[in-house]
């Protein structure tokens, strides 16, 4: 397996490396997948991952991490000293280890692009693989998927509400390490962010890094009007001053008198930055000490704790804002930290497989996601179907799962920058309602449907599960 | 520097190491370093990294991440890609760029021990360095600090409610990436987990891990019969049947036969886990009929979306369950995601440090944290005082904060076993009230004081600097 998207993969939060990834796995798998030897089963198997119901203020999620999780399928399988450890703590025996130690992932992936809308039901990736490959890989993929999926749709939510603003990724300080940080600004990046002040990350992903100046400079400098003149006189790129460190309004006017030298020596005050208080009011005030002093072109940068519902508030109050610094909300999904997203089983060696667990049922067999426009190129619907069952007829439908492993090569996949334009078409092609941020109102729905053909294969399914189990029919006659 | 906990570091996640960490960075961390530098600044500075305020539903905090944060100080520093990077973006100039590439961490940091109680406005970490190399430090250190601190704090609260039954780490599947599970396992354990059932990290660290069964398993069989006969048939350690795949109580039979069967082998049947559903009727149900066919032995183990609210409810409920598989929201710190921690420079030069933002104002100067006991050992009070004062005379007072770097040279620190029976010990010492969960009520508070000294100095640099930066003094008497 290849990778189009390479750049980004670096290590740097902890120090060894190992090739393999098999041990990034809960206990169980690698138990199960001793069993599987043991008991001869090596048959393909199809997991199907899927995100079982939307959060709380969400009404659609953007995929993403998908390349992550396929370059770490590309690392399956067990170092020696990972094989020794199995052994040496009783977790695996000898024979099973050996086993273990051949394993590389060579089955099939389908998957759905990063950057596209899903809904809850529909796979985003499906695994077909010998089921010891595609057992071993449940947590390393589940892992790559749930935590950028969660940061794009929450990223995709504050690009939705900021009008064409820039928004800024500041998520470094306060992600889940540094590994996780990259997660962020190349989620924020795919959602519409225009820059990440995350320099590791921008390097990495080959992305714009900006910034501005912290509250440190000016505090350890004599006093705010030297520090404003320090940081002019030193700093590379546009000049931005930050003046809240001790009153917003009297350190706008110092730097508006601070911007009339410069002015004089042909050099510009791009930007203010403002990082505290009450945003719309400050920047209508600030806004006003520069108008009134010709200062137009300085634009108003704001951040601080600010998510959608912040942006969204201050961009309808009209506040004179022109872009945002996003961070600890957004890395964090602070609202909706936590999405119902699973790896299933939903195939053994042809047979369907499902399970009937209250509130986690799963429905059988390898699956498309058929998502139908309407003749303005808007969404209208998705259908979930079978596999095997043909194209929607009537309508525009467009299949959402596409092949990207195919007997553990690597397929060409799109490159980020693609897939950020193809996010952000799809985005404006929600229906409104979808795409506005109401913490306290239901949330709007879209119309995901389950193919007749599907559902009338799981029900077969749920019946004959029930019979060979000895279980009563359910009386409501739902399917599961 | 050295690390005495060096077990745990390992990258996976991504490919390439890199030796310097310089990078992992907000750009502006690297501009004013840069204009540091050309302003001739060298003094030293203090920076202190401490929480604002407490989320809702924390009474306290556990302090975790400072080994991490200590590996990424000794890594402080670029790379010579690192400084092409810098200077062909534009972001440094040359002559600045060879500066930045002679940087390496030479100062001292005092903390307070991972695993102990911390409250906010007391420093976790202080940074005393040159202010180019405490500068740099920021986004690192709070990144190493930030989500472990949550995770822990989240954790102890489970192990709070759990009255002593083993809680295991189930997060690897949701955390935000490969570090992170380390993070959550190891936040976990320090704070009284029995296991994780991530392997990556147990290995790492040194601690349990331990697992059960998927439902993959038993649905790839071709009944559920069969799946626990060829289970028994072939894990190794002890027996646990998952048995809530088709119905709870079915598979509960089922588990009993195959017990009976295996004790005429000789063979006991360790744990059934509950995995869906009311756990607490389910749990009752399970117990009864292990307990009518004789199976008094055999543990009921519960999972699925676990927190220490519905720990706590069954706990209170007096469920019959012996253990808790604990995951996705303890890994997210789902009721509250988010600290508001801050690393904030606090002097420069012997020069008291501070701003004035609403909301985000820092009291001045180095510190140190010290905490009373009662004569039964209880924690009754902390006291945030001037790094300079004597220790508090009346009563048993001890100071958090100790040296860990010294010159750039890390001392010797306890290892994480000794951290977490010091964290068990400590949280057994905190006012019980401040142990409980109570998600609808307002919580208890701790008294944190600051001493006279320190609120008078802190007074002092206000109105200075208030004078200097000609604002009008506060009417209402406040310190900032």
């Amino acid at each position: 397996m290849t990778s189009t998207d390479g750049g980004r993969s670096s290590a740097l939060g902890r120090r060894a490396v190992e090739r393999r990834l098999g041990l990034v796995t809960d206990l169980y798998e690698l138990t199960m997948a001793a069993s599987y030897h043991r008991l001869g089963m090596h048959d393909r198997a199809t997991f199907s991952l899927f995100v079982r119901k939307l959060p709380a203020h969400r009404s659609f999620l953007v995929a993403a991490g998908l390349e992550d999780a396929l370059a770490r399928l590309e690392r399956l399988g067990f170092d020696d000293e990972g094989i020794d450890y199995l052994v040496t703590t009783g977790h695996v025996r000898p024979e099973e280890a050996d086993a273990l130690a051949r394993v590389r992932f060579t089955g099939d992936v389908r998957a759905v692009r990063e950057g596209r809308v899903v809904f809850p039901g529909e796979p985003l990736v499906e695994v077909d693989a010998p089921i010891i490959e595609a057992q071993l890989a449940e947590s390393l993929i589940l892992n790559a998927i749930h935590y950028p999926t969660l940061v794009a749709t929450k990223a995709a939510r504050c690009v939705a509400v900021a009008g064409g603003r820039p928004l800024v990724d500041f998520g470094l300080r306060r992600t889940p390490g540094i590994d996780a940080s990259v997660d962020v600004a190349r989620a924020c990046w795919l959602a519409g962010f225009a820059s990440t002040s995350n320099v590791h990350a921008a390097r990495r992903l080959g992305i714009p890094a900006s910034g501005t100046v912290a509250h440190a400079f000016i505090e350890a400098m004599p006093d705010e009007r030297a520090a404003f003149e320090a940081w002019a006189r030193t700093t590379v790129g546009p000049l931005t001053l930050l003046v809240d460190t001790y009153d917003t309004l009297s350190g706008t006017r110092r730097a508006i008198e601070l911007a009339r030298r410069l002015r004089g020596e042909g050099r510009a005050l791009a930007s203010l930055r403002l990082d505290s208080g009450d945003l719309e009011a400050l920047s209508r005030a600030v806004r006003q000490l520069l108008d009134d002093a010709g200062l137009r072109d300085v634009r108003i940068f704001a951040s601080g704790g600010l998510d959608e519902y912040a942006i969204d508030r201050l961009v309808r109050a009209r506040a004179p804002i022109d872009g945002f610094g996003v961070g600890t909300r957004v890395g964090m999904s602070a609202d909706a930290p936590v999405l119902d997203m699973a790896y299933k089983i939903v195939a053994y060696a042809g047979r369907p497989c499902l399970k009937l667990s209250a509130g986690k049922a799963t429905i059988v067999g390898p699956k498309q996601v058929w998502r139908r426009r309407d003749s303005g190129g808007r969404l209208v619907a998705d259908r979930i179907a079978a596999l095997d069952e043909p194209a929607p007829t009537s309508g525009d439908w467009e299949p959402l799962l596409e092949p990207v492993v195919s007997d553990g090569r690597a397929l060409r996949r799109p490159r980020l920058a693609e897939l950020r334009s193809a996010h952000a078409a799809e985005v404006a092609r929600l229906p409104a309602e979808l795409r506005a941020i109401a913490p306290d109102e239901p949330r709007a729905t879209y119309a995901v449907s389950i193919s007749r053909v599907l559902a009338e294969r799981h029900r077969a399914a749920v019946r004959e599960t029930r019979r060979r189990e000895g279980l009563e029919p359910r009386r409501d006659g739902q399917a599961s």
